[in-house]
């Protein structure tokens, strides 16, 4: 992250940021019980109540513990159960047992939250300037941790037999179904990508530095419901030649056939969604798919993924802050695109890079350092945001980060091809 | 269970009863939060929420749905999500992800309990004969729930690092450590045991048969936790000779050094109780130990456990109703004894005899008859009654059963020998 | 087992026996190449070349190093790879791991073999009555691993896709299917049940002692393949209602639907024996089932597994070297019984009766008292010896034991019933 | 790989380079018995026969059955055992059950090899183009099973506790401690990497194409014994701060303190090796590391792992035929290096890129199509050979890959760094 000085006109905005994003991730718990927002369905999720008490437990240690002298820790015993991976901040609980904390109950979790967002208010305009860019790392965090709680919920929901909305439904307007994919074609040669340091970025989406691209072109959306639904007809998921091999035992192995929350009945697919089980929208981009899925239908159509850089290099001629995100009011999910080619919002794409440093990457100092770096392994990038990004945490250099078999969050596929 | 008609006094009677069992188990759970009564803390465990739904869909399903010509299911997805283990009764949700059920929410499953414990007092007067004998059998089988529901809980509560009090402390007494192990010598030749057919049994409790006995005599009292730190002391958790070879293996499988929730610090044990952590008290009776504990200590006292016959021709003589129960009042935790033989309450007492069928032994017809026939292998039989089990629900002829290395019920040790 | 001292006549008829179990030992690898002696197929079996070396390493241990003064362990380094469970004997190489010991090669660990024969031999006359008992136990202990050896043999060979005959088959003669079973009331009243002292016993077997049995009656003879396959197709495999909760657990966990090495071609089954893959024989003895399954069998045919007293009051009346036996000449395998009521040989039968201490047992001193007594939780006895059971092994007292989802031996069943 | 047409002298190379091949896969078994040659250690290792009889299923189903008409299967069975993940021919026997087939024997497959070699050199001077290629191609895959074949061989006489040698140990020639790394400056700017198609590749390591490198630098040779031993000393594999996530999960959870094979006595460190359990020589490049431990060696000496771009543009200007392979003679491990600059042989260098597509990449047609590509998740690149790779083997191109965790092959570690 950039360690910037902070003028004061810069830490109102920031005070009114802070606040704003506090604010959301509590309205997103708003209709939850306390079980609701207790329970952990998956060692991969967390309870609703984790993410509200981690994201304070955030400010509190690496802002008001470390920059103001009088604070006192809301609870002692809190730093322990609510670390997530912190391996310089000590030991913690057990990801795995998070589920397992009953108490504090959802009101003592909120009076904590409520605790750290004045004590933080409080203290801001008198914080130094490497504490100030902690702030704004910590809304950064925060917002990453109210689209893990939205999907989070959603996995959880999903595993009771009732298939309870987590909110009512959006009306449904009749959608025509999109035309074909049109191939865009990129640019080729030496390109710049990496965030260039003006405005918050995440330490790994940096350094900016230029790197060479091959003639190749990109689909001017991502992949429909409709069209997954053919590649399941086709036999997709029974056909070994389009995946990968580690894909191939782990479709085996979990008996995959259709992409998580997905569900056949009378010939009919249905999903289950934030607002219940209910019909496909084959309009809609497909969604909850894996790297193995999204790389197979790749295979199967002919085309592959996109690289880092290719989709970089397409998307910054695009506003990230146009698209479907959390706060765009109405149901939380993947909604049919309406007009041109679009980069941000309704879903995650996954890219075909393996999530490594880019050239003359040194993780940040101290416990913070700790954020980005050392995931660098195994996992795979993703571009873009979903419809369970905060709108304006999504930028064109933002790398987030999966392993090959995860689906739980709202991810979805853009076709590449060379050309 | 025995199904002899029922005189209307018999019926009044029952409904009482039916009213004070359903009573009690809403009383253990006045203090839980929504989250306390959902989450499950292992296979093993249910949430209480669950043990409230399934005591209640006990009584919907056996006596309402089979024998009230007009009653309605309370919620016709309720079945599926609370059937336990009738396999006759259709598929159900999975037992390990009883704890991902949030909706119905506590208040909920209230309101089922009370649409439920209405229609079945209001159906009692009518009830033909073998309908009686299933209500009947149903608070045995809620009083059963109750314990679990108060052991589920300890458990639960012991998994979070806050380590919670469900309830207040006891005030403490200073109790002088009880007299030696005195040996009562018990009867030898043919004794008869197992249930008359006087009064409510479990199927598994009968015939009442002949058996023949050696000589031999039983400790005047259960093991205490005194003892079982000596045993500790003396290397008893590392010296594989004391050992059942699938014990042994346990112990070094899970790392086993002393009783479920002891913990050593400073040269002191503590445990957790259902009163949060305190210090043992080294007069009272161990409890949370596995058969293989109970069978390692009884080989390190040179003595070893008692036969189910035994146990029950010694205990026969001793009134079921008098000990320390789940009704006592005062915590809820094994006591030190005061004065001269118990057989019964404090802790449920491990037997040496595996759980198998008596002869002449036949299952229940229909799907009650799942209730304990099915369950005869691998398992050792417990006598007794603990301090979590209601006071009226222990008898001489009880048989409970649990797998050797299951300790997180209120399991105790008393001492046999050879003469 | 029995500690009596030895006249110089029982010395010599030691000798003879002594040198006749290796000898044995020693022809029924004769055949194997040092691969198919080396490869252990599950945790369960162990290698032929381990079998070889252990029963030898019990003589090196407990007679030659403790009672021969000048005697030099044969390789210093063996008693760690070959020490089966003594925990007495020190630390030792992991089960599960003795198919990895490619070196000591078959024909080292056969010389191994012949310096511990020709030593024992020579110190026979000399040895103290403690050590001429241990060479009693010895032979019994070898016998054991001879029925191991063959079991685990068949088990390697079953996993070869090529499923190759380690003997060659017996010419078949058609054999007249089995009248249907006839009852045979048993004793009632108190038996005595037990070994005498009268001869070698493992120390299980005793003490005899008086046991009370109600009035029953045994099948005259084992349930046949052509009656398993008629369970079978009743749907047998799909029922849950004829099952231990544990077997069903363990139908589906396994996707059990037939005995071990059976497979349905064509609508006809065949099994894999010492002499490949062959049509079943409906005439003779079911083989290769679990506990779970034979229970489940007498649960859908109406009757029961008999307990140890029934069957061992019944069988001791019959002559236990009668029967067909691993050294009956002709192939390893159960055949179809041409007279009256057996008890000895063809198949283990497996018993309703947890394995469990006779009143009165104590172990033996020293580190053959691990013999037996550590194993008496969580396994079922079987009676009787089977077709790989070396003819004098087989006892009226005789408790072999399993777990009840065990069926690599040559497993059988016999129903009983009350009457 | 390519798929040039073939002239004559073209074909009587191939033939004596086929004929070297084959003799060089059996002269590296000649001194293992039936059973070292049968027995698999691990589901990644495969036993050495299974590697003598895979190379020659694969001669046999692409050239023989594909190009040979007269040709007959020399046993119809094994192309179930003996393929080893080709999809597309079907059906095989599982990875993790190798190590079960004892039979066919040893000497049978050194008999189907037998017969594979004379029928392809008989069929050689008649085959089509394409079949040439696949001859090609199989002598390349053979020499991969070398390798593997001996680093298998190694892993399972490690598991042997008597740590026999497979080969006799070389004569140890004192040699003086390297000096420290020096660093080279590598080229930056556009440079080309990747086959150019000139003489055989596999399909991975093209296409040849353009790529940018920023300023960087190489270490001058791989990180030795006694640089690692300081690591161990300086507490690296206690301190999870030098560590990738997953590394450090993996470290924890397999309890890694040292490289594979490494043992500490007596305050000294020790290997096994082919040659025995031998003093480390300090002086010799570390081998069998993980990624996860290379990486964290680089993150502790304040360096990186090279990408695999820096590593062939510097390496390419060296002769990939000199270094240690695994036809030098003497022992077959890691030597000292005695001059400057290496990038060959010795051991494998983990590069810190994933394995991934070139840009370009498409997969050869038919089964030999997944040879490489389907592999490409998961997967971190390794260049440069080792001492167990056969010489002709090894090029600047070449991509090996392994997932992060694994270590039994000869794997090392050179550092780089941005300047």
């Amino acid at each position: 992250m950039s360690t910037r000085p902070a003028s004061q006109p810069a830490c109102d905005l920031l005070s009114e940021r802070f606040a704003a994003v506090r604010a959301l991730t509590e309205a997103l718990v708003m209709q939850l019980s306390d079980a609701d927002a207790t329970v952990q369905s998956m060692p991969d999720a967390s309870p609703a109540k984790w993410h509200l008490a981690h994201s304070s437990w955030f400010f509190e240690t690496f802002v008001l513990r470390d920059y103001v002298a009088v604070y006192t820790l809301h609870d002692e015993r809190f730093p322990f159960l609510f670390n997530s991976y912190y391996e310089a901040e000590g030991s913690r609980h057990a990801r795995a047992a998070r589920g397992l904390i009953t108490r504090p109950t959802l009101a003592e979790v909120m009076a904590y939250r409520a605790g750290v967002t004045a004590a933080v208010l409080r203290a801001l305009p008198d914080l130094p300037n490497e504490a100030i860019a902690l702030v704004e790392l910590g809304c950064h965090h925060e917002e990453q941790h109210q689209e893990l709680l939205v999907t989070d919920l959603l996995h959880l929901f999903s595993c009771n037999p009732l298939e309870p909305a987590v909110w009512a439904p959006a009306p449904k307007q009749p959608v025509a179904v999109p035309p074909p994919i049109r191939w865009i074609e990129g640019a080729s040669g030496i390109v710049e990508i990496g965030h260039d340091g003006r405005g918050f970025a995440f330490d790994c989406e940096g350094p900016r530095h230029a790197t060479l691209l091959a003639a190749h072109a990109l689909a001017d959306r991502t992949v429909t419901n409709g069209e997954w639904a053919a590649f399941i007809a086709d036999g997709g998921y029974r056909e070994p030649r389009h995946w990968l091999a580690d894909g191939w035992a782990w479709v085996q192995a979990e008996a995959i056939t259709a992409p998580l929350y997905w569900r056949e009945g009378d010939g009919r697919w249905t999903r289950f969604g934030l607002d219940g089980r209910r019909a496909i929208d084959p309009a809609a981009p497909v969604t909850h798919v894996s790297f193995y899925e999204a790389d197979a239908y790749a295979s199967w159509a002919g085309a592959r993924l996109p690289t880092e850089p290719e989709w970089e290099a397409a998307a910054s001629a695009h506003d990230p802050h146009a698209g479907n995100f959390l706060d765009s009011g109405g149901a939380v999910e993947p909604r049919p695109s309406t007009s041109g080619p679009a980069f941000f919002g309704d879903v995650w794409e996954w890219t075909g890079s393996a999530y490594r440093p880019y050239p003359g990457f040194v993780a940040a100092a101290g416990a913070v350092g700790e954020y980005n770096g050392k995931f660098m392994s195994g996992q795979f990038v993703l571009r873009g945001g979903s419809c369970a990004t905060p709108r304006g945490h999504a930028r064109a250099s933002y790398r987030n980060f999966f392993y090959p078999h995860q689906r739980w969050q709202f991810t979805g596929v853009r076709l590449a091809k060379d050309i």
